[in-house]
């Protein structure tokens, strides 16, 4: 563990991370999230196959995660701009909830566990918006990092 | 409860809602969401004073809130472009947590929930970036709405 | 038919109309476009039946054509800000073609043909992006206005 | 001819390309579009002299073709995104159409053939936009790749 | 003159400003920027012509100017989002100065002076970068507000 | 000084500048802009001890700065895509005067002097959006680039 505040710099505003001298490495990084849906709101979604035969709420979710991880230096300010190789958002149910993964790729001078995290949270966000019609007693749970790889040091969840 | 999925078509497309025969009310909504941080990192933060003298990582969080509040509509395929007329971002701290609010307002035809969760969330992801030169063990939990008033049925968690 | 270009000022110059003094309506407006494949990618696209169980193709394009329509004021540069109270895009196979119509909705003070247009175009190339590895001889035809109505005077393609 | 549809992974759902391990090539494409314009609308163009002294018309598609080339990414969904090391849009009349063409430059890991497809597009669609007081009957076609080269294989349109 | 930072809360953070009981008035505002280049490089640009047959530095800063009025509340934290009903840029020579003026107008509950400056500034940025290869010795001066209409008090420069 | 205007073509059309063939090089770029406020209203602002306990409106002009430098090629027509390395914005008061500079860096193929122009604009319009409620009597002067370095010739203002 660093023991500072890399975004806060000497005289206490805050500020990007000059990154000029590092070199470019393959880097990943993968996230997830959960939402927790009532559950007559999970059983309206699977009557209407959600993950099958008409796969809008999915495809819609994915689409939007994706597109909201190469946002993310627009969004969290001190983010560099990151032009990534790659990125997968997959949403499985489980019980009464959607588990939400997005993993995020580039080759380059920082990670991209904040893009990675940042299309989770939209991904998850967009189920949200999709079913509201439905219930409001949505909860978005668990929004975390489950490892990166190819910075200073790599970083998994046990 | 709603016993249809707005978002999809007969064809089982994904859609837009139609608003366009709604009328202009006043609508308001409040979510939030928390940061759960290790205890080393929050005293690192206290130390900083975070809330206090030099307040950047709290600032920086409002801001980007708040800006990603004004943009859901980017962000979220089927919402609908709102001008707020506030939007506010709250944070404060409890035990080794960071507790988000943000509660926006709109005088429109649909409400702003999307809008309050998607503020909330990016203060979140921020306060997430800030730190995690810190560390990686950070979680983000219980985004989730706590009122809304204004549309067609108030909304609000007891 | 007008006869003057009011896009251009007294001294050539390019320039925004100004809207201040009209009335807000209901306004609507329909434009279409097609995308020409060959065959063989057409019945690669029919073998994964992309209008049916796995919706991909269709559900992409249609969600960047309506992300698009709301994005048209950033595209092109004197089109009014429009906050859509509606936004529909369809895409059905004919032959070796796939058909794309744009239905955009406001109340306010100007048209929406540009967004209806613009959400076909843009649907239009998502279908080209989705299909590219198959193949590039793929034309976009016929990207047009079919209806409006609401502003000064009503539009229909006959 | 590639035989799959590389934007649908193998449960269905939309996803983006993995291009982290493609090397970095100088990558070109060059795309065309035709904007059809009434015959009455041709001549009002050429009197106030669209292409030369008061080049307004012109100039506001070039611009806003290239604005939209660099836009790319966040318009079509999984579109990496990409540095532009060069982009051209070129306008010329024949009879009562403007052929325009958009050539796009990287040097990268993947190609910029949708970058030149969407400044032509939307430099079509802002012709449309800047002459619509004078007609809606006016019609974009052929909006095609011309060339691309620098990939795993090179396209030319015979 | 209020006494107060509308923009910072009681307890010393950032805010939004609540406009949601105001009433909508037509608003206006207009801005103005010059910008100083070296005598040589204005001398280039009249033997171009850049007011004249080839219009093209001026057109592209008033585009510029124009598109960047539009996405002010995306630049400035806490705007209100504004949809702009007329945006005019001009600009104008006078010795070695380029004298730009940026004027906006809505219908709305707030005004739009930051727009016209906005406006203004950003023209004033793209003369800048047009003219940036024959010289960096530019200065961008007295960007203001001129004057504005509509709000709880007018604002003129005398 | 180069004797041409690289972003006007052979026909008088704007244009980007083809950088496909420069090789990257570490490029920084430091710019410097002033705000010039009523002496009432610095008063003010000094009571609210902007730069000390409370730091909401440097802290807020910082984070526009550094998030308007990262969107440089959207507002700035002809600018290439740059992912900046670093980015510092530094606020000081002199008198009734805020000074801004605002440093940026890449590694690239062209230099990064408008990002760095861009960030010091933008800090100032958020400088000002923060104070108008106190007086609209504000000034931004002297925008200009102080030093750049990497490029073809290096350029500092002596």
């Amino acid at each position: 563990m660093s023991n500072k505040l890399t975004h806060i710099d000497q005289e206490g505003n805050p500020t990007m991370v000059d990154v000029s001298e590092k070199s470019e490495t393959h880097r990943s990084a993968k996230a997830s999230s959960k939402v927790i849906l009532p559950e007559a709101v999970m059983q309206e979604l699977q009557k209407n196959d959600f993950n099958g035969k008409k796969g809008s709420i999915i495809h819609t979710s994915i689409i939007s995660g994706i597109m909201a991880a190469k946002k993310t230096s627009e969004l969290i300010p001190f983010c560099h701009q990151i032009n990534l190789s790659d990125c997968k958002v997959n949403i499985q149910p489980h019980g009464n909830e959607l588990h939400i993964t997005c993993e995020a790729k580039t080759v380059g001078k920082t990670g991209v566990e904040m893009e990675a995290l940042t299309g989770a949270s939209v991904a998850a966000l967009t189920i949200y918006d999709m079913c509201k019609a439905l219930s409001h007693h949505i909860t978005i749970q668990e929004t975390r990092l489950l490892k990166k790889q190819g910075g200073k040091s790599d970083f998994s969840i046990t």
